[in-house]
């Protein structure tokens, strides 16, 4: 058989050849650092029997799959050292992750001080090294090698796959887990992990399921490697939302108020209130937008018209019983039917058409207190939500309309690069999940596919995940855990209409269905200060700043001409303020740092005698002396223009 | 005797004769407009004999309490017409009030037509004429003789006298009710009364009791009073918020939403939207507010602690059931501890006191459906909430600020006429009420006089109104039915803080409790509106416009330059549209001011060519031509200043 490498070169073998064997083959450099192969584009294990011309390709550490592979092995290693330890966990699943890899074991929490005498246990088992072996075995004793060891939750697995299924396992020394590989040859070519740490998750990820232990941890080819991936990782967890968010006092949470009910506090509602203003006045002056205030909670009556009763009621928070009370209420969690009422309340022609409505709208979601996380994961939020209710020959246009509105804010909030662009779209194998013809499924898809050409935006196509009533693109962010969240979407919906009885009267006088879009342009404010937070570490772009300048004067002999040089910069609606306490200055400054506040002023003799002011900024550092009257309309630009100053000094820690 | 009359004047008798008797004595045309008498300040009825000197007054209906007899009078008649009508109503009460009387009955709801009917069996029973008789009865032979005509109600009003109480009764013709008086000697001095409309009551107002019919009706002295009366209501129910906010596309209701919970329509969220960002501005950069944003849910545990768990439960929406659900929420109906926990999540200093805590904040009131109506009676409400947590030797500076700046607000709407200052106290007599001693009730009483005094507004005192931790201001306006409903109030609070163990730190490093002021700055927002519109009847400041400026082409060939016209005024932040139908100007003209724009700019070949624009305002009516750069100047000043310009010309109808 001929096998072609990577690199175009070609093998001869007379016999068939295990994946190792060839890199072996090859050279002994590769095959020591050999974790998996790619036959034909496919990954497969090493121990993988090649019998026939293939393209070939060794996978290292420095490939994804390769260094999915250690991962993987590592979270082998890892169940072997907690079943060693801690003999009474029960096992459940293992994979490798985009940073590294997880294990969940059914056992009580694990606390560092485990974690920390897991990593020795693992390091012992490496320093041993064991080979790991791969087995089959027929379903039924497969079930049954599982009961024997005690393991319901692999049981549990293999019960899951087909009667006829031939399940595989990988073993090394006395530890061996089901699992489809592929694998490391040897436990020892594990040169560098650590966990990192641990939390509760449950049972296949359901909440009804009991919830288990899983211990994280990261593996790599080296521990260079791992050290500069911790060192990052670190970097980033500082600038988490959920504590950073804390320590500038942006927002807090109160145990007897309950969890995922943040309160914002003074410097994040300076926060929040720039954004919503700015995205109002950006929508209702600009885009064409008019505005709505619509009641957080409608009787049970309108959400059984919305299907919300019969199939979201568990997911709201509803205020009454059914049997007992007159009335029963829900808290909303959409603003749909809310707005479309509001459409309902006057006629419209076609020339009336598109109408945009939005709303600064608060919503619910009645989750698991277990589930919530700082500003991301909450119980209440509020959303730059709205509705267009336009013609059927409007909607490209409209749509397009929301998309490029949507990657303006993403440009202006300076956060465009982070964000990945999805078209979801039905799955044409899985019709009964859709209503509509294939015909205008692949139309209106081609439609959007257009739409984000034209708008210059790469794009991912993901098949299955439109709504049941049409596609839509889902923006998406990660935050510094590496956990990927839709911050906007925009959907197509041409069938709501009908529900909810909505019509316009076309030129002929009959009344016609409008087509909707659903679609935000910035999102939940709540997550989009957390990303802010994280993204920026806490230092924003200057007209989002909670305190934008601070005035510190040298000595308090100069604290006059400072609230004299504060009370101008006031005027200005600049937020501004002057620390006079009597610290010295390295004191003050270091204070207005840590308070990441991006423009200090410091006056002192000269200052006052010249009429000047000293600046010194998070971007440039030392600007220099300036004239009072010069700084104030340089940053009235560049608050009112929303620049995002480039930082071009390393500031100091 | 010596009778000494109200003009000074003197009689003398020589036995002792009822209060008409003596009218008689004085004239016969006093007599027969005589309603009722005050002897030595106090009313009393006709038939109250005079035995001694005294100071007399016969009232007629021009005095209060004589029109108010006139009305009680004619209350009897309307229930003896309905007993007459429909004898199985049972009676309840029957008031004269502010601007007529009413009577409840326990019967099925009246219509208009049932009301034609007993005004004209009323009119027939005044005709025939009867004289009104009093009779006294001991409390005994009083319940027995209600029980025998069957009316329960009554009886349960004569039990709940005292055991020793002699009851009074007035009879006409067949017909007896039970009455204290005074009352009109002869049913046919009735002269001109009219039955106003019909409405459920609860019987003692209490929701939990039975619902009863109410029939209101008024009556005066003359056919020439009443007809200007009912015009003058029939002018002002024009202006009821609840019928004028929806034919201007303000707000509206939907039933399966829900009673109570009104939409505000886009126009009507552009005013709440100006007000809103008004008051934040104001109390922010002008009274030194800081924001918070928290949530409108907690656990019962907060309100455990805030004492509404156990006090108002029943007046908050529940979510969950403590027996079911391991966390139980509530909606707030208040956001005293909300604000709380702000300020308790960081330490602060006697330094930083005052801290004044601003929120524009939704509540929530679980009230009966039956109780809703339009924006003033509602199951969910947006108000500017504030609290300032402030040091004991502050609080009389602060509450004076409050006050000031509540003052400021109302001036600024030109509401400021509208309102009547009230002064709650305590009431000494009724200690168990209030915690505190009397001194500290005296002083706190007697700074706030102060404070009013100082604030130059006149004001009430109401004894025994206070909370029970301390006195408050209450600012009362009326709606268009006369009903007056509190706007603002500023509480004065030196309790609530010890129950959420807050404190600042002071001098020594002790830790003190703060005083609390709870004030709001204009009140709730739905209120406002629905009381600039009764108050403006729709015809609101500019600066609260929807539409500030109309562009109305005198024919298709002037829309070129209209729009032109139109998008130079809309650069400069006014809302302004053109009305480009092919419609004739004078029905542009109508349709402009049914939407009460209150500018109107009407351009032809004239103003195009002169590239000028010719005004009709509210205001002035025909402002003339005008250059096109000026008007808009004096338009942006006007809205920026928030100037209410005087109308001064009649507008056609």
């Amino acid at each position: 058989m001929v096998i072609t490498l990577k690199d175009g070169s070609k093998k001869e073998y007379a016999e068939s050849k295990s994946v190792y064997d060839i890199a072996w083959d090859i050279s002994e450099g590769l095959a020591r650092a050999a974790c998996a192969g790619e036959v034909n584009g496919e990954v497969v294990d090493l121990r993988t029997v090649i019998e026939e011309d293939c393209e070939l390709s060794i996978l290292t550490a420095k490939d994804v799959a390769g260094l999915a592979a250690l991962r993987h092995t590592t979270s082998h290693v890892l169940a072997e050292a907690v079943k060693n330890l801690f003999p009474e966990a029960k096992l459940a699943i293992g994979p490798s992750i985009e940073n590294g890899f997880y294990y969940d074991f059914d056992h009580a929490p694990f606390s560092r001080e485990d974690l920390d005498n897991i990593e020795k246990e693992m390091k012992k088992i490496i320093k041993k090294g064991a080979r790991l072996e791969k087995f089959t075995l027929p379903r039924a004793e497969a079930i049954k090698f599982m009961e024997e060891k005690g393991e319901p939750y692999k049981v549990e697995l293999i019960q899951d796959l087909p009667e006829d299924a031939t399940i595989s396992f990988y073993s090394q020394g006395e530890f061996t887990d089901l699992c489809a590989g592929p694998h490391l040859m040897n436990t020892k070519h594990i040169k560098a992990f650590k966990l990192t740490s641990s939390s509760g998750a449950y049972w296949r990820g359901n909440e009804k399921n009991k919830m288990l232990a899983r211990i994280y941890g990261t593996a790599f080819a080296s521990k260079d490697e791992l050290k500069e991936y911790l060192e990052q990782r670190e970097e980033a967890l500082k600038r988490d939302h959920n504590k950073l968010g804390r320590e500038m006092e942006l927002f807090t949470t109160v145990d007897v108020i309950g969890q995922g009910l943040p309160l914002l506090m003074p410097k994040g509602v300076i926060m929040v209130k720039e954004l919503q203003r700015w995205i109002e006045d950006l929508e209702d002056n600009e885009w064409g937008y008019v505005r709505t205030k619509t009641p957080l909670m409608a009787k049970s009556d309108l959400y059984k018209i919305s299907g919300h009763w019969d199939h979201y009621k568990d997911g709201m928070f509803v205020l009454g019983d059914e049997e007992k009370d007159k009335e029963v209420f829900a808290l909303r969690p959409m603003t749909c039917p809310f707005q479309y009422y509001v459409y309902k309340a006057t006629q419209h022609s076609y020339r009336d058409l598109p109408i945009r409505l939005g709303e600064t709208s608060t919503l619910f979601r009645n989750e698991d207190s277990g589930e919530m996380h700082g500003l991301t994961r909450v119980r209440q939020f509020t959303i730059s939500e709205g509705h267009l209710i336009v013609r059927p020959d409007q909607m490209v246009e409209e749509f397009k309309g929301c998309l490029a509105l949507a990657k303006y804010c993403l440009e202006t909030l300076g956060l465009d690069g982070e964000v990945t662009y999805h078209l979801s779209k039905w799955d044409p194998n899985n019709r009964d999940k859709y209503i509509g013809d294939a015909d205008v499924w692949n139309e209106t898809e081609e439609d959007i596919r257009q739409i984000l050409t034209d708008l210059k935006v790469p794009f991912v196509e993901d098949v299955g995940e439109a709504a049941f009533y049409g596609p839509k693109v889902d923006i998406n962010a990660k935050n510094v855990f590496g956990k990927e969240d839709t911050m906007i979407t925009v959907q197509w919906d041409a069938l709501l209409a009908e529900q909810f009885d909505m019509y316009y009267i076309d030129e002929k006088g009959e009344k016609i269905r409008p087509c909707i879009i659903h679609r935000t342009s910035i999102g939940c404010y709540e997550r989009t200060l957390a990303w802010l937070i994280e993204f920026y570490g806490g230092k924003f772009p200057t007209w989002l700043c909670p305190e934008q300048v601070r005035v510190l004067p040298i000595s308090e002999k100069y604290a006059d001409y400072a609230e004299k040089v504060n009370a101008e910069i006031k005027k200005n609606g600049i937020r501004t303020s002057v620390d006079n306490r009597s610290e010295k200055i390295g004191w003050k400054i270091r204070d207005a740092r840590m308070a990441r506040v991006p423009y200090m002023i410091m006056v002192g003799a000269k200052e006052e005698e010249e009429q000047k002011i000293s600046v010194r900024s998070r971007y440039l550092g030392d600007e220099g002396q300036k004239d009072l009257g010069e700084f104030i309309d340089a940053l009235c630009k560049e608050i009112r223009t929303k620049e995002i100053r480039k930082i071009e000094v390393e500031e100091q820690k």
